[in-house]
């Protein structure tokens, strides 16, 4: 493969730099970008559109050429470009070799509608805790994340580093609402489970292998008491020891593995994609 | 209650910024920084042994005023300082109003000889999954910690803050290497358990409600191939969608709550303390 070098003040190197470090460029565009071979190949195998790859042509190492290959086969242009240009636009901490610009995935009408099991991030901050939240759910063959406007940016770098590639492959909806969000899986016959520490019913005591979302609010607030309030079931998780909460990841890890457990205990199918 | 204050300069302040900002520090002394009122509450609830406490007077709210006289009762020194001596002295991204110097907890001899469920740390890297890891066993009902000298400091002000004081509740074994952490559960007839992606067995068909310790790996290399070959029992965490692996913690997390599970289901005894 011959490389066209791009100069740093190159458009399209601007643009990257532009994409990488403002959600406001992201949102404009429906545009964003992904660090890294690995993250890169992952985005190309869940069918992710990917346009433009950049890569440090002084760290082309044998993963990275299979992604940049994989890349172009799949119609994107790769360039040359600076290895400052990389260390702006990926993890700070551990910049890569290569980085890419992709396309927003467009999200299927009727995906919640059709969904057995949802992830839906209600005010979710960190964007650690929303990626993570995310990697669980698709281990745990959950089909959809809904996200409420409080919720932190999924495609932000910081989520899609710790979601490991599970969030490309699972369909995201954006609602616009928390009334939306409830109405919607309301309509489509989903059962909302919250949890709560005060709840009166176990986890394990709940029946969840017909079609149900979880529910995960803000780290610090939890969730909002009128969702709460609204949620077709409250479960609080059992715990044993002098501790009064779980972080918001573990909680919800919790209860996507319960809600796969259980299903996998009834015969229901789980894996379905 | 009227407060000394003290210089910037002075030789308690420096001491504090040496502890707060250096492991080798703490090593030394065998003493921690505890940042907010929230953890220095925790601490004293848990009874650390608390020798120093720094404030800013100008943000004395009544939690941390509440903080303070627990303190003293306690025995401990209550000083006033700078707001910059706390904002180097804990978490710079939100500044606490108050920091405290602690003893690290004398260990009592044979922990991990009566404990029905350990946690292992073995190489975990990362303070905030480590901390979380401890907050999600003790949750569950643990009832002590061990780590192999790879492991990130627990008791560092990452770690710290991610426990939410679950930390102060659960005594923390240190072991100097693994072969140790192995001989002493083999010794106590604590079964260990290793999680790995290529285990034949499923973590819901092992019998967990006896005495047993759960092994958690590097989060980047996972547990070492040797280790795992010599734990009594390697499980897999059932998974239904296209992830290859979980988060540490997260499958941390799994493990402890189903030995929680298990134990309640079994109507085994959990809360240990």
């Amino acid at each position: 493969m011959t490389l066209r070098t791009l100069s740093d003040k190159n458009a399209r190197v601007v643009r990257l730099g532009k994409l990488s470090a403002r959600r406001r460029a992201r949102d404009a565009e429906a545009a964003f970008v992904i660090d890294g071979p690995v993250l890169l190949a992952d985005a190309l195998t869940s069918g992710v559109t990917v346009t433009d790859v950049f890569v440090d042509a002084e760290r082309l190492d044998e993963r990275t050429a299979d992604a940049l290959d994989a890349a172009e086969a799949a119609g994107a242009e790769v360039y040359a470009v600076s290895p400052d240009v990389l260390r702006r636009a990926t993890d700070p901490v551990h910049p890569q070799a290569v980085a890419a610009i992709a396309m927003r995935p467009v999200v299927p009408a009727g995906t919640l509608a059709g969904a057995r099991s949802v992830l839906a991030l209600v005010g979710v901050a960190d964007p650690g805790n929303a990626g993570t939240l995310v990697r669980s759910a698709v281990a745990a063959g959950f089909d959809a994340v809904v996200v409420t406007p409080g919720t932190v940016e999924l495609l932000g770098p910081k989520a899609l580093r710790a979601s490991a590639g599970a969030l490309f492959a699972v369909p995201v909806v954006e609602v616009d609402s928390v009334e939306t969000l409830v109405a919607t899986l309301r309509d489509a016959s989903i059962t909302t489970v919250a949890t709560t520490l005060d709840a009166e019913v176990d986890l394990d005591a709940v029946d969840l292998t017909g079609p149900c979302a979880v529910l995960v609010g803000n780290e610090a607030h939890g969730l909002d008491a009128e969702l709460t309030a609204m949620a077709d079931v409250r479960v609080r998780i059992p715990m044993a020891g002098p501790v009064e909460s779980l972080n918001a990841a573990m909680a919800g890890t919790l209860v996507c593995f319960e809600v796969l457990r259980q299903r996998r205990a009834a015969g229901v199918e789980v894996a379905t994609r």
